[in-house]
């Protein structure tokens, strides 16, 4: 049988670093030859990283591109597509292109047509859209270029099996979250079999900042079947061939879909791994309150960074208990981290003395309550100035929606793991990480007691909040759903738990305006796809 | 002669507040037709605020407009021009549309044309362009609707005008930034003499978070002369009177431009004093350290909310000087404000002992200076959480650009009142500010010692960056005109400095992702103008 043999690079590239992802390019261009593949594609915007975001305004990027690009034309022995920006300066245009580089040229360029601006996504601040389809010829056969949005919308694919095209390639910085696999090959394979046309789907794989990139390229076939899957958050040079007579993928052995459970831990190791090492800090430090989301982090971390790399530090007070100093040492022993202890109360004695002649006869509340978590975090971010590992925090989802946390204490950090895990999924991956090994890294008792900040004595979670699975769901449907109170009540909810929730949610904007980034793994997280006014005079109603 | 009476509402409207703009509305229609108006037109999404972000994706909004729309369409005796958010359920689109009332019904509407969305614009996040051109008829005259960036294109205007318009009407939510009332002033007598027809624009007055909306109203003939223009930084109900027969408005007294200075000046008072009002904080805290940056901030906050609503505390530790000291309590003293002294010796000395043994034999480096700022920080945002007041921020550009700042220290506050204001114009403002009044608020010796963090002995801020005037030119080239090494160097600054400030902008961009909002006066300022990747491996170049 004749075969055309494609390379999909399912890579990481590194956001503004064109010079090392123009070598990446090279390198995994002849590594691909070499193994016989006759194409190779690289992802969307292969060569800047996705999203470069402002970068793209810089006026010298032009000569670093050309540059990149002049190099890539040089590749020899293999047709190589890959993504780029193209500032088309004689008509003040900038494109999200896809080039065909071949025999030492370019022989092509496609420009994106659909440009998503919504969620995480600002296409329409860079770039303008496409409007021609663009078909090149290798081994007879007429190959299509599209880039990621243009394969959700119905006429881009279309276009180009009415224009002629046997094959498809899709070029994609496509991020993750929970479900999207099973989400891009639904998809995919309609596209496929609504035009009868295979395609091949190359995705982008690493962690930028708050988005995780999972990978799962794909070869389709034009009945909608997958003929080949690549693994997911990891690098992979997927080989597939092309049946020049038959029009098909040769397909592989399927891979198993994973659980949603997996999905989302790799995500956050990943996350964890590419911000720490792209940001070069030697290690982390987590400080461990003995509860379960600190221990959930710290078993993230040394996943993501190795044990030697990860710093435990337990800052108890006088409403520190006992099995939480405990736990947190058990914690640290089963993973094989560095434990410290540093106790807080000499700090926050000394805040209060010299706060007490300007509190005068001011009753306590929550300031107290504030004063150890700051006093806690100073400490953290002291011994991150010192010796120069990033602090990790470790406030869920749940608490960031309510503002169960505290600005400059425990939110105090460079990255904060769960900041898009709803409490309910910190005990989920608890579980699941404790399933894969037979002495679970988390001790039991973290999973089974009730949750405290433990600020002050007798304190639980559910003094202030309610039950967490009742509060994931408001939260779920306020955050995620868009739901107004009148639908959430309509859903069961008691109304005032609602309108308590929502308040928090509403109010509490300004904590998150200056909260750390962590790894998005919703379909609504905070950030840059949640973006809300922070003072406003919306209330919730109908 | 026979005329036409229009009420531009240069007026403010709270983001989310659909009910309270609504009233709003309404209430100046009455007062308008009361005066003899027969017109009113407010600005940009007046029922809305600008930029209400996200509030637009919730499914709730579209009820609370049409029950909005439904009150102003039984305003009496007066047609209402007003812009609001437009949800085209059928079609699922969404518009920015002006639509125009009268007896008792709305008339028309029309849909913006031009959707920004670059510099602190998302339009097209939310937006659906309009297509059509859409002019009404009053007292014989026909009336054209534009809305804010359409009129920054030369074609919607000259549709009008070739579609037989007599008058344009521009609603607008245009943002202040330095010298925009001249840039507005040009470009508006421009559109209207290359069209050869007269124009009403309406502009939004009052701040939203980062955002100073400045008002300036215009009413421009169409031999591009200004008939009246509206006060800036304050509501006005702007009467303008329209020749029927000569198509021109009637000329008022023309107002006196304002120099630059006092122009950036009012903009922070209005910041300040619609951040903390609408938030409904009782009053604000400000640290003072005997410096210029503080010593501004304290004036501009006053000036925003009156003496007895703001509270300067000093902190001094052992690299206090005694002259800052009697500086800042003669600041406090000139403006009146309540001032408290909270020594910091204890609060660093246990996290000194705290440390220790974690430390062990590591130099002492920036980790302690850190500390000092840290113990402040805390000390503020406990008074804060105790009495309820914001803290104000003083950190300025130069300073927040180069990461000259502490994280969760004297960056820790809600509003940083100078963040977009270079150091060199917070000298320009100190003196300007000091020339209202015969005594001035600043002492004189705040303005001519030489500036200094008073974080370790004999410091000052010359010992780790280049003169601020070289600085600030750098970082002007650097983050507004997106200048590169090269071309800075060809400026003639000197390499190595270049590199070093461009290296600092660089690092520090997680500094600034934690950063609270401040107002925005300048072509580019941080947050949502500036948007950075923090992981990146773009290095500065060519």
């Amino acid at each position: 049988m004749s075969v055309l043999t494609l390379a999909l690079a399912q890579s990481a590239f590194l956001v503004g670093d064109i010079a090392g992802n123009t070598q990446k390019i090279i390198e995994q261009s002849n590594a691909a030859r070499e193994k016989g593949a006759q194409i190779i594609v690289f992802p969307e915007l292969a060569l800047t990283g996705y999203p470069p975001e402002d970068l793209l305004l810089r006026p010298s990027l032009t000569p670093r591109i050309h540059a990149a690009l002049a190099q890539i034309a040089a590749i020899e022995g293999i047709v190589v597509v890959v993504g780029y920006p193209l500032n088309d300066t004689a008509h003040k245009k900038r494109f999200n292109s896809a080039g065909v580089f071949a025999h030492g040229a370019q022989r092509g360029v496609y420009h994106k047509q659909k440009l998503p601006n919504y969620s995480v996504f600002d296409e329409a601040r860079y770039f303008d859209a496409g409007t021609d389809s663009v078909i090149f010829e290798i081994s007879g056969r007429k190959v299509g270029l599209l880039i990621c949005e243009d394969i959700w919308h119905r006429q881009p694919i279309k276009t180009l099996k009415d224009n002629g095209a046997d094959l498809v390639l899709v070029l994609n910085a496509s991020p993750f979250q929970i479900g999207k696999q099973e989400l891009r090959r639904t998809l995919l394979s309609r596209r496929a079999s609504e035009n009868e046309i295979p395609l091949a789907y190359v995705n982008l794989v690493g962690a930028q900042d708050d988005l995780v990139f999972d990978g799962g390229s794909l070869a389709i076939n034009a009945d909608g079947q997958v003929a080949a899957e690549a693994g997911r958050f990891e690098a992979e040079l997927l080989l597939v061939n092309f049946d020049l007579e038959q029009n098909t993928f040769v397909a592989q052995e399927a891979l198993k879909p994973l659980p949603k459970v997996a999905e989302i831990y790799q995500a956050l190791v990943l996350a964890v791994s590419d911000y720490v090492n792209h940001s070069r800090f030697p290690g982390v430090i987590i400080g461990l309150s003995g509860g379960i989301d600190s221990a959930l982090c710290l078993a993230i971390a040394v996943d993501a960074l190795g044990a030697d790399r990860v710093n435990a530090v337990m800052m108890p007070y006088r409403y520190t208990a006992a099995i939480s100093m405990e736990d947190a040492e058990a914690q640290a022993q089963r993973l094989n981290v560095a434990y410290h202890v540093a106790e807080i109360h000499g700090i926050v004695d000394s805040f209060a003395q010299t706060l007490a002649p300007l509190f005068a006869d001011a009753p306590i509340d929550a300031t107290e309550e504030n004063l150890q978590a700051r006093a806690r975090g100073t400490v953290l971010m002291a011994l991150s100035n010192k010796f120069g590992q990033l602090v990790l925090t470790t406030g869920n989802k749940s608490e960031m929606s309510v503002g169960y946390a505290t600005l400059y204490g425990d939110m105090a950090g460079g990255f904060d793991v769960l900041k898009d895990v709803y409490k309910t999924q910190v005990y989920e991956l608890a579980k699941f990480r404790n399933s894969l090994e037979e002495t679970p890294v988390i001790p039991e008792r973290v999973i089974t007691r009730p949750p405290s900040a433990e600020l002050r004595p007798e304190q639980t979670d559910q003094d202030s909040l309610p039950p967490y699975d009742v509060l994931d769901a408001i939260l779920y449907g306020y955050i995620e759903r868009d739901m107004s109170l009148d639908a959430l009540v309509g859903q069961g909810f008691d109304q005032a738990t609602v309108q308590h929730v929502i308040h928090l949610v509403d109010r509490n904007e300004h904590k998150r305006k200056q909260s750390a980034l962590g790894p998005r793994i919703s379909g609504r997280a905070f950030s840059r796809e949640r973006r809300y006014p922070l003072v406003n005079g919306w209330t919730a109603g109908e």
